[in-house]
């Protein structure tokens, strides 16, 4: 969200094909959640282009980078780093430190593919545990920014967005954005 | 968690092959994020062998069920339904009122597949957006379990667990349980 040092969340590893869709949903997560930035690994292409598209039509401010410099890219921070692994520290023992380093510092939160290397653990300043349970790195990423941002990352506004749904108790509403007036529009098809 | 009335997580909808990560990431979020019990559609077979898998190794008590009867599931349920879509209310303006209705009654969460249709909408108590946003659906499961069970869910224990990790700052510490004594083992392999 803009109004902190920024936020930005690095997929560390990405399978072309059988990890598409986990990424995809780590950079809509991201967005959705109050994050500024997500890097992906080089080969996320598809993953990049749908993030890409979602924030076009949805708005930002989100930016969405391919790097082949992973380890640069965590070792170079300028600020503090959160590896999130299902080894580290438990969430509720830190995250009132990181919220309030958070204050001052840039935070770079690495999410972990497939194989995440020794390194990484050692260059994070903290490896946190979202539970020390295997699970989902989209659901340690999705509770650890909700605790970041102390749910504020629910109330963010989006820019320059085509389209935007009104919450509703029943039924789908989609609001058509149009040169800063608001058309009211039907929700494409029963999809979800 | 043993302590409430039951939480159980509904995944509705399933395409085997295509889904199988996304419907066994559904299921290890609800396990590690407090759920009593998760129901998959009937063909979701490979990713209830998974779930129930990390059951035996990591512990429970946690159910995997396989149903044909999704609707009747939802229609028949001696409780609260909460959908969770990115149609639906803020989560922030309904969860302080789920949370309290949890203290009575067993809460059915529904986490749609591909398409969720109209009934499903009309025969939640609540349909509720983590956020309005697109991005995952176990992205918002883990959000909602975090802010239903207010934390507490990071604590629970496990019963029957083979192996159990214990939070580090640096490193893996996997811990075998043998008996109900507890013997040092290494973590398999450099992986996460």
């Amino acid at each position: 969200m803009q109004s902190h040092p920024e936020v930005a969340v690095l997929r560390y590893g990405h399978r072309p094909g059988r990890d598409d869709r986990m990424t995809t949903h780590v950079g809509l997560t991201a967005r959705a959640l109050g994050a500024d930035r997500v890097l992906f690994p080089d080969n996320a292409t598809q993953a990049a282009e749908t993030v890409r598209d979602i924030t076009g039509r949805f708005g930002g401010p989100f930016d969405v980078e391919r790097t082949t410099e992973l380890n640069a890219t965590i070792e170079d921070w300028p600020g503090v780093v959160v590896h999130l692994t299902m080894y580290g520290e438990q969430l509720q023992s830190v995250d009132d430190e990181i919220r309030t380093t958070h204050r001052e510092e840039p935070v770079l939160v690495v999410v972990g593919g497939e194989k995440v290397p020794g390194d990484v653990y050692e260059a994070a300043d903290w490896n946190v545990g979202v539970t020390n349970q295997p699970h989902s790195e989209v659901a340690g990423l999705a509770v650890f920014l909700d605790r970041l941002f102390d749910g504020r990352e629910l109330e963010q506004g989006y820019e320059n967005a085509e389209r935007r749904v009104i919450p509703e108790e029943l039924g789908k509403h989609v609001v058509d954005v149009e040169d800063g007036d608001h058309a009211e529009g039907a929700a494409a098809g029963d999809g979800d």
